[in-house]
């Protein structure tokens, strides 16, 4: 998407052809830099350190930490020590090891004066692979808005709510939750999106309205708390946000606050959508609430905040009352009963097994057995 | 209730016996520091630059601060001036307005040379009364507190989740919402209060964490959308929160976010209460969502945060991407089927007209006429 009117991916090759070039995502909202990465060695530091965040994001920044290792040296032993590296970066990130164990597949087989090629090749076929994926998203997600605006006045704006970060920024490009919103702003409709802070980590103040206001959608941060007025007060046509993983019946676990936004849309009438690239669905799961374990993080992420000071310096700063204690559950299950359908890039299914087994039969067979 | 073992109210007189001293509750929590209010006009500075704040505790300020008023010159035109200056500071507080006409009402017919006594006299009682109120709220929410006691193992902690600062500090003593818990924790029942951050301004992370953890309450601070998680996870076993305005019909104006915390707590099984003294029901009005005008506040409340910095300064804080605009709306309502009862000082009663005419017949009599 653009930054300033001109666009761009999260990641890239240099101009020297081989280096990689990333946006320093720690530096956003405040100030626009990018980071290059020559080792792999700097390429796990970028992940470890949220240099780069989002699993797709995440997924394909190590598959060219692979080619980068490879180029200093392409044999056995320095690829296998690169895929250990890269995977200790964040150990839960289902897209890193995904991409690892892909790029591994692609190379073990490959002569090694032929590997750096070989895994760069791979590392461009993943990134541009995710791309088609968010894009399809889009498309998808596009006709929902369509219709949304067909059904309004001539000009009157769509009003979209999203929760967290489900942006660019966490993939190649388009997003998943925003790819239908970026869509939908190109192709000229008139799209205004309600972007909820995201406590603790501020992900929707931060990085969703930097990223929407860089590429020039129309959008309103709001605190986490105002999402279910402004839906009594019919200012939201639709929600949609992303997942970090959904059940084979359509539960889905995304960040937390999620589930309160889909009471919310149920109580007012508001279609409340999820975006997902169909990686994100774990077949094995039947119940969400249940089945799926929330990460606790940090009680510091509750306590305090980073933020950029009257002296124009960022920093950490503390919030809430010396000695309280904080809690800080970073993810919630919205039963699939509250959601009114799964934005794949085949389509979009109602929230149930039936519903994704349609659109996935391949899948939901290869689970199956 | 208690600071660091010692009891206190948010308002008393000096040592002197006409001075007045408060809490200075703008540098809490990071600091605890009283201020000596000594005339008229500090007493409005302080309501003004909300030195005090809350609704019950500002009409007691400024009782006083027409008794300090009066102390210096109890002519009528000096009475009158005190009240023009006192109502002009908080133009929306119903309570301050309610004092001012309550203190004229006793001192208009008073002869000069007693009024000063009798504005004292006056001020001790509006306070007294208030603590009394808060006092039989806390009573009636006991038993709903007991109850839950009673359907727990033994020494089981009983979890109460609470929004925003409905506590001693907002009132002389006790609190509304809070006062239950109190006195619940004071006669040694297991209560643990999940206090809700309460995005924008931050008053749970600050000053109800800070209340119960003065007076030794164990409670955890959780983002504001952590709630609805911890319903799903059985870890919820009541909600109580205060009140800006009830309508007669029990539909409540309370801080924005309440209505998805009543959302979830439906959706979970979880009662939820309302804590609220008499003089905040509007007998006047049927239907929260159209009839209660919901304040719209500045959007730097959104952008930037009051916190300590690494310095150990507290300063102001921006969180949200520079150039992206942020709506503030203040309050929401939740409507009276989310509500499982109205705690007042006269009992619990269901959220509806028969329930609140049947505790309250002379107020909803008197609206009829």
């Amino acid at each position: 998407m653009k930054i300033g009117g001109k666009a761009y991916r999260t990641i890239w090759l240099g101009e020297d052809g081989w280096s990689v070039v990333v946006i320093d995502q720690t530096k956003l909202p405040f100030s626009f830099e990018t980071a290059r990465l020559s080792t792999v060695g700097e390429t796990a530091g970028a992940i470890r350190h949220m240099t780069v965040r989002g699993a797709p994001l995440i997924g394909a920044t190590a598959a060219y930490g692979v080619a980068l290792a490879l180029r200093a040296d392409a044999a056995d032993p320095a690829l296998e020590q690169a895929l250990a590296l890269l995977g200790a970066t964040r150990p839960t990130a289902v897209n890193l090891h995904w991409a690892l164990a892909r790029m591994r597949a692609r190379l073990i087989g490959v002569a090694v004066a032929e590997r750096a090629a070989a895994a760069y090749a791979e590392a461009a076929a993943i990134c541009d692979e995710d791309v088609a994926l968010c894009r399809a998203i889009g498309e998808h997600g596009l006709g929902l808005i369509r219709s949304l605006a067909a059904g309004k006045p001539a000009g009157e704006r769509i009003n979209i709510l999203t929760h967290c970060n489900a942006g660019w920024l966490a993939t190649v490009d388009w997003g998943t939750a925003l790819a239908p919103i970026y869509l939908a702003h190109d192709v000229g409709l008139a799209v205004h999106v309600w972007v909820d802070e995201t406590r603790p980590r501020n992900q929707g103040a931060a990085l969703t309205a930097y990223e929407l206001g860089a590429h020039g959608v129309p959008h309103t941060v709001i605190a986490d708390n105002a999402g279910g007025h402004l839906m009594q007060q019919g200012e939201v046509d639709m929600v949609i946000v992303g997942t970090d993983r959904t059940t084979a019946t359509g539960d889905v676990a995304n960040k937390i606050g999620t589930y309160l936004k889909a009471l919310a849309a149920r109580d007012n009438g508001v279609p409340f959508y999820v975006a997902l690239p169909s990686p994100t669905i774990d077949w094995s799961l039947r119940d969400g609430l249940s089945d799926i374990p929330i990460e606790e993080r940090s009680a510091r992420e509750v306590t305090h905040l980073w933020g950029l000071g009257e002296d124009g310096q960022p920093g950490s700063f503390q919030v809430t009352a010396p000695g309280s204690v904080a809690a800080n559950p970073a993810f919630d299950v919205t039963p699939a009963r509250l959601v009114t359908g799964l934005v794949t890039e085949r389509g979009v299914a109602p929230a149930s097994f039936e519903g994704l087994s349609r659109l996935f039969p391949e899948l939901a067979q290869e689970r199956a057995k």
